[in-house]
């Protein structure tokens, strides 16, 4: 399990997206990802517009207005989202100053585990384009990630369902919540449901403890994440997929291409928060403001087809299923995914278009 | 040629190290380097106790304590520096406040080229010990990469001898300076070394400008430099290392692998300054108050081995020289420079206890 240490020496489970710009990069298998960005900006701003306090001791020019995208992945989305909260910043900030007034700077950080291929993600920054001083910053977005008071926007989109482990109890033979051949908690039993919430009640609270840390007071946070609006597991839609993997591996298990006790091991580290979730978890940590918060369905929807349903699944599991598993049985393991998606892509025109997402929008309440 | 573009979308030429941590990395390769680095240290407490303003505007614990390396490549020498500047900023800090003052948070920008190996550079920051945050800014350091008054330290060592670009007219048949069937001017005529000394100029000038923007008022900058004392390039002591991959070139000419016209169009893109010309341009650039400055000799000294002085030029040059001459004749090239140093290493006894090095300390002036 490859893992990424905080400043604080804790350690996160690090499940990157495929690097580069291949076929099965993440850079150009994620227009699901894309869509929920795209959803995203009239809520950008509409929050900037009303609620960030242009003018203020929160953004005046005197400092760079700091945005972090965290879980920026590769490819063009993290840019797009970035793009799209400096517009709205710049034209708010444009608006209620004089022409005079200092210009704004911006400085963005792009935020992915130390093992995102980075490298990638410099050579596709839009230099020629961008207005603002990028850098990047290298580990889990559960820890520490920048100094006191320095940001002002936080975006993270599609990034903080995949949690900083899997729960213990799911790996544990002697517990009630022992997921043995499953790998996921929407595939199975009501126990293992409740020990993947319970951890990322754990990672949530750690999320936005830090989180409110590095934020100036009045600072906004968008997070998009994909969810569930019913915590009955059977009833998410994203269950499909999981269970399509699950049973691929299963087969191989058959084959004895990899053994029934690996299977037994692997855990699929993502939790589908609920909307009950977000406002419990937001409530107790009380350092902000919930200034929106909903669940809708189908906005990331795009026509299902075999190619974009594998591609999509590869782009974000392959790494940690070769991490498991090995690197020697990933193509056949995607060869059987695609064609189970194959014989099942017609259940995909209905359930993708009932896909949630949870948007979120909290702001930093002043000390 | 590969560029880096800056957010002004001026070009500059990318001269990156070799990545990774191979044999021929310069991670495993940069002992000279090291040494430096170790050379500076005291230069760097004395600095930070005697013309760091503690407790002022400049630091305060209000804001971050922000620290860029410029240059800093891949391997451990950059943390090395970083931690030394920590160290001696933090033993200052308690010193003059009371044991109830805020912390003092310390945020670190590693800044190369787009096309260094960040991954590796990631992978690599010591995440148990380090007590800073870390971020990564790709791009040239003659453009602005750091929002106004945001850095209080930048350190560049073995860094800003890399130009810009090469000299106009060095490249143009035309020129006085024309530097056909030459790589460098410390193996060339006057001309050449007036275009090298012109254009470095510029390159420092832009340098200066751009630092002077992004470091707070009462902030410091250490630049160590691999320089000359004298301008008559034929006293160079660095010539020799130059020389002797010309003549490497030369022979692969002959031998039909390269062409006269890729040596003709080939110049390394390195400078050395000498006191005058880092004298001259600072005092022009108006910004600094020159806190030190000096040429030291002999103070990376090693004793030479042929691994030693073939790994170091390798692990700077190979990526350049692959991209003007390819790939494939880069093994070659380095066997031949091999049996050329070993022909030469009684001379390197000498001459590489003579190599010089430019220390410089700048404060920023108050606005």
């Amino acid at each position: 399990m490859q893992v990424d240490e905080g400043i604080n020496s804790v350690s996160y489970q690090s499940c990157p997206m495929n690097g580069g710009d291949g076929p099965n990069s993440y850079s150009n298998n994620s227009n699901y990802q894309r869509r929920l960005i795209e959803a995203s900006k009239d809520l950008i701003n509409e929050a900037i517009h009303d609620k960030l306090e242009i003018d203020s001791s929160c953004v005046n020019g005197s400092k760079p207005f700091g945005i972090a995208d965290l879980g920026c992945s590769v490819g063009q989305n993290t840019f797009i989202a970035v793009q799209n909260i400096i517009e709205a910043v710049e034209k708010e900030y444009k608006a209620k100053n004089e022409s005079n007034s200092p210009v704004l700077e911006f400085q963005v950080f792009f935020n992915d585990h130390s093992n995102n291929d980075f490298n990638s993600l410099f050579r596709s920054v839009p230099y020629s384009s961008r207005n603002y001083y990028a850098a990047a910053v290298a580990g889990s977005f559960y820890g520490r990630l920048f100094p006191n008071s320095t940001l002002h926007f936080v975006n993270c989109s599609c990034a903080v369902h995949w949690m900083s482990k899997v729960p213990t109890e799911v790996l544990d033979r002697e517990s009630l919540a022992w997921n043995g051949n499953r790998i996921h908690y929407t595939t199975s039993s009501e126990k293992v449901y409740e020990a993947y919430a319970a951890q990322y009640k754990n990672d949530l609270e750690c999320f936005l403890s830090v989180r409110a840390q590095e934020l100036v007071g009045g600072g906004l946070m968008l997070i998009v994440v994909p969810g569930q609006s019913s915590h009955l597991v059977s009833q998410t839609p994203r269950a499909t997929t999981t269970w399509l993997l699950e049973s691929c591996l299963l087969e191989m298990v058959k084959m004895g291409s990899i053994s029934q006790k690996q299977v037994d091991e692997f855990n699929i580290p993502i939790y589908f928060p609920t909307l009950k979730d977000m406002e419990e978890i937001t409530k107790n940590n009380g350092n902000f403001r919930v200034e929106r918060m909903g669940i809708v369905r189908g906005k990331g929807y795009i026509k299902p087809s075999v190619e974009f349903l594998v591609g999509s699944m590869r782009a974000v599991m392959e790494e940690i299923l070769k991490q498991h598993f090995g690197d020697e049985v990933i193509e056949d393991l995607f060869e059987r995914y695609a064609k189970k998606v194959a014989q099942n892509l017609d259940s995909f025109y209905t359930k993708f278009r009932e896909y949630e997402d949870l948007f979120v929008i909290l702001k930093r309440k002043m000390n």
